[in-house]
């Protein structure tokens, strides 16, 4: 299994760490890659000079494939992609905009390109495009999300029978045996997200990643739909949100109110009551904070042992 | 797989047709009981007296186990009851309500009861009241569902890691793939609703099981959540509700909207502009009306055939 995600990314397992704000930097990227999955530096949070650190770091820290995570509402998409280019990275993820915009100017340059979607409308566009694979992220992803609100369980065998191209499932897999479910369903491949940003390598704060352990079920929210739907732990800054919802706010309270830099607030300085703190609900199964490696061996173990169970 | 669900009813495959308003009435729950399953007669729709009619009619077109739904706020729960024991029914499923109302009563009459939750901690609050399983229902589920909206991926591993009795999951299982995922992430059988409904012998009007086959990924939103959070169709009536949260309606503004009869008038009699529509997410992948047998016979043969492809 997974055989198609192993070629198409010339990796050791068909497992994808997702690009995260303030999360995955070249550390983490690299760290994955070499313990055999594919690590995404995630621009988003990044100048562009500092992507470019990012991508020369990694580079210099696995000789294994990694990629990039593009999200192209970016105001400055195209430094990000010159700087991609420049820097020979083989692999872009993007996601957040029109698969249509960058994936001809990427493939031209020898560039293997992934889209992220959370609907088959947009798997569709994604494959006309001619992206080589997509994520297909479910409602309990964390972060930004979705606005059809249709969860991994559904999403994944509806993208499936519609498009002919690699499916890669994203949204509340957190171990081998999500992995294996995922797989069932019709993926042929996973990105786990809050796993890693509780990894050893993740650099998010401490206090965000001892969160995360934290965070059971119920914990997590998808709010703020008036702008970019995004999945949030319920804390300070959640409440306040909830608050002035009663008020039926306009777009522009909402923009007032969260302001700039909140996820870098919470996520990377670690303020974890006034912060946007993105995690997704499988976080409530998340106990320990382990090294990238440590996390793929187990969830490799465990997805073999459930495949065996089966037996 | 799935021998203690299997045992707890004595049936011949570990899948429950989940009990529907309008929907599942004798003819329904004795065909899917006929074929192996267990079928659930929902009292949520009937009154007291035509609760009866229909135990006794399934009495008599069954010699399988079977069992009845009902939602605890129903306004005369108590005479359902009495009704139930009177019957010799042997199996009920409670939902809507406290665990603890009903458990001791009916397990005291050497009834097997079930009850369906939506979060770990009505999880582990059933357990303690005595039930002899759960039914863990995810936010992609249709009709009535929970407040948390953790959706059926990471609700059955972390209710599974909570507690002891068996797990049974509903939300989003539309086929064996469906069920065989999850099976993978922890549960020990399953709960079937939108697919019988779009059945031969589901009451519905044939209006409302054509819709179902028509629906596509992000038709249907989990909406009235002021009230009791419920996933409906995007209709008129949808529409009506969404133009109301508009002007930040009160509760008594939304109550008034919904008015009385709303999920018979769009289930039962097909108006599909002024009904409720009450159906899950999976209804994208439903693309036929079956019988009930051949739904439960393809069911199995696609588990089976998805078990195989892992060997």
């Amino acid at each position: 299994m997974g055989d198609i995600i192993k070629n198409l990314f010339n990796i050791k397992y068909p497992i994808v760490q997702g690009g995260m704000v303030w999360v995955s930097g070249w550390k983490l990227a690299s760290a994955v890659s070499n313990a055999g999955g594919l690590g995404l530096i995630g621009a988003g949070s990044m100048y562009p000079d500092v992507l470019r650190e990012h991508i020369q770091k990694c580079k210099k820290a696995t000789d294994n494939p990694f990629g990039v995570n593009v999200p192209m509402l970016y105001p400055q998409v195209d430094e990000l992609m010159d700087i991609i280019v420049e820097e020979d990275v083989k692999i872009v993820f993007t996601s957040a905009g029109n698969p249509k915009t960058w994936t001809s100017f990427l493939k031209e340059k020898g560039i293997t390109v992934v889209h992220v979607v959370s609907s088959v409308k947009f798997a569709l566009k994604a494959e006309v495009a001619g992206v080589d694979a997509i994520v297909c992220e479910g409602f309990e992803a964390g972060g930004h999300n979705g606005r059809e609100e249709t969860t991994t369980f559904t999403l994944i065998p509806m993208v499936k029978e519609s498009v002919a191209i690699p499916v890669i499932a994203a949204g509340g897999i957190g171990n081998g045996r999500g992995m294996l479910a995922a797989m069932v369903l019709g993926a042929d491949g996973v990105q786990i997200g809050s796993r890693f940003a509780a990894s050893k390598e993740s650099s998010a704060h401490e206090n965000f990643k001892q969160k995360i352990i934290d965070v059971k079920d119920g914990d997590t929210h998808l709010t703020l739909k008036e702008l970019a739907p995004v999945r949030l732990i319920k804390n300070k800054f959640y409440q306040e949100i909830q608050e002035l919802y009663k008020n039926n706010p306009t777009k522009e309270e909402l923009t007032g109110l969260l302001g700039r830099a909140r996820a870098k607030k919470g996520i990377f300085e670690g303020d974890l009551d006034n912060g946007e703190l993105e995690i997704g609900q499988i976080a409530g199964i998340i106990n320990e904070i382990s090294s990238s490696k440590d996390i793929l061996e187990e969830i490799i173990s465990d997805f073999e042992s459930a495949k065996s169970l089966l037996r």
